[in-house]
């Protein structure tokens, strides 16, 4: 069968995660808790099932989570959205950005993408019959606007923005925010906003939604999930936040796409929002685990780069291995024990920095044997 | 915002629900049961999220559903379909419908659908860039091969197949197989065999999957659900049964669509499947409901059509009203009582037959309560 995906194969996560059990390594690759989920949410579940919330929910999303949704983006940021409008729930981020990208692009269109790039994003592009266009982050892996604007075409379409970045688990600025806003009103382009890490932002930072900037949220899609926030990666509900004339556009295509999302983990979450104090604690739990992990691996000669958000640290190896990063990342996880991500495979034309990424949402027990065995690097 | 799906708007279940909900009527619009969901499989997936199992599953699906449904298939379909390679587990039947087709059709290429067709397909086709092209049944809603025959041309790609078939309440018959069978080899087709409705077919007559015709299952994506089986329609996970190179491009795509399914009920479907009594009692169960409502209606100037599976009723209200399908659903939602859906809506150009649908998937009460609101017809 004649392939629309030429360039892509299994995801790296796939792979790696199926090396790891199969060598027995610990799994610091692809990016899911190994630790438990809260009981409340749960039973939440369990409590919307028996309360008989099992048919087709509205195609939107279930009313009280689409309420639950925007007013909390209304009051983080000082946005408007409207929940009946403004607001759909997804079958997970993945769908949502996807399903965004074919909303606002078409044949031909040019979409541009910050690369390193999260790996759905250039297949998302393509299967819309748009060209993707990779521009790279500075070596410090911070968002290059001269870049940006010197890969900006006629063609032009759309940008897509992931903040915070997996994988260099970097944050965008208010200023960062500020140039993009300029650039897109400059040459009329949208905006799919990957902010699925929300509420993993260390240090005091604040997270720079799309939402927070008038002149920016009126030509953005805003994507993310709670399956990263609330420790399910396994459900597969997110939402996508967008002005109404994007919302139409991204709800006709979701009603032939997926239709609708698992009722009673819809229920459950918005029952489960009406405490603010899961997602609120969420950047101190990540951060603790970031410093022990920090800590941990200090002494090897694994050279740590900065970590301002997400669950993602990454590290320079160059010091260990002159192997390729996908080489260095198998031989880690076959030899050492540990599996992790390179970062290679997020570029259209793999660069080789000798960078790899470790998913430190993880027990503390796990992170700590994750760390003996990279002691032996020393 | 352009859209790419310019002869769509809202669909007419999400219309129908919402008009019935706002005047109080009975809906008999939008197909899913107003009744309770076996417990024991609400229980299955409170099990499944405390056994920890709320995390990415595979992308392909969890590995016990797989093989709970390659064993399935196998056994009742003599099929040989093998769990890791040949069956992926879907977000529900209609991601499972649009990412078939996306998979093996194109730009420029022709799908043949049979009109009353399904909502979604035509839009599928078209975000897919190929062209759907409608092909009426017969007048009684039977399979008409020379009509097929007669819309192949060499842009010819692929064709939609419905049994049990929505809206019309037909079945496919071994016959029509045998002759699909050779259409398809000679123009060389796929076949996206939608059988969502597999477990409900009536009078002791069986269902023809593609699974069971040799020369058939080796060129079709077979797209079912588990929400129809098992009367959860919101929970929203099926699957796609295809032959190695079918799936691995249907793979290919669904990684970067939605990626994986909600994984606790993944696990308690899988383990609800053990049971075959749930499943293989449905036709029976709606057979019964079928008889009783047709036996409720009997009197009203309302003429049964055939109804051979599904758990829909199309019924010819000509000798009521001269409305149009929808002008007449609209009227019997508002003034009568009783939500339908026109058939005219299941076309490409709208048909003017007066024909309308009831859904029979509701508690005895409910049928009895829609069938006083229908006598006042008479
Ligand atoms: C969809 S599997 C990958 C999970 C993830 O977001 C990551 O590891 O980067
Ligand atoms: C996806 S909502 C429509 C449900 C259904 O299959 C029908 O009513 O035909």
């Amino acid at each position: 069968l004649p392939t629309k995906l030429p360039h892509t194969g299994t995801t790296i996560f796939t792979v790696m995660s199926a090396l790891a059990a199969e060598h027995g390594a610990v799994n610091l690759g692809q990016g899911f808790p190994d630790f438990g989920t809260d009981p409340a949410l749960l039973q939440a579940v369990t409590d919307a099932m028996a309360a008989g919330y099992n048919q087709y929910p509205p195609m939107t999303g279930v009313p009280a989570l689409r309420q639950a949704v925007a007013a909390k983006l209304n009051a983080l940021y000082g946005s408007a959205y409207d929940a009946d409008r403004d607001i759909t729930i997804t079958a997970g981020g993945t769908q949502g950005l996807i399903t965004a990208i074919h909303a606002c692009v078409g044949a031909g269109d040019e979409v541009i993408i910050i690369e390193p790039a999260y790996d759905s994003y250039d297949p998302a592009i393509r299967l819309a019959g748009a060209v993707p266009v990779g521009v790279p982050m500075t070596l410090d892996y911070r968002l290059d606007w001269d870049a940006v604007r010197a890969a900006v075409t006629p063609r032009t379409r759309a940008l897509v923005l992931n903040t915070p970045h997996n994988p260099s688990g970097r944050i965008a600025t208010a200023d960062d925010q500020r140039e993009l806003a300029q650039i897109a009103e400059q040459h009329d382009l949208f905006v799919v906003s990957d902010e699925v890490y929300e509420h993993m932002v260390f240090d005091g930072a604040a997270h720079e939604s799309v939402a927070r900037h008038p002149g920016l949220r009126e030509r953005s899609f805003l994507v993310s999930s709670f399956g990263k926030t609330f420790h399910v990666t396994g459900w597969k509900v997110g939402f996508v936040a967008a002005p109404p004339a994007l919302s139409a556009a991204f709800r006709r295509l979701h009603q032939y796409t997926v239709f609708t999302v698992h009722t009673p983990t819809q229920h459950a979450i918005a029952a489960y929002l009406a405490d603010p104090a899961p997602w609120q604690g969420l950047s101190g739990f990540y951060q603790a685990k970031r410093d022990a992990f920090r800590a941990a691996i200090e002494g090897t000669p694994l050279k740590l780069l900065p970590c301002e958000g997400t669950y993602f640290q990454t590290v320079d190896y160059r010091a260990v291995s002159d192997k390729t990063e996908l080489e260095f990342a198998r031989w880690l996880t076959t030899e050492v024990g540990v599996a992790a991500i390179p970062l290679s495979v997020f570029y259209q034309q793999p660069q080789e920095r000798g960078h790899v990424r470790f998913c430190f949402a993880k027990r503390d027990e796990t992170l700590a044997k994750a760390a003996q065995c990279l002691q032996a690097l020393a």
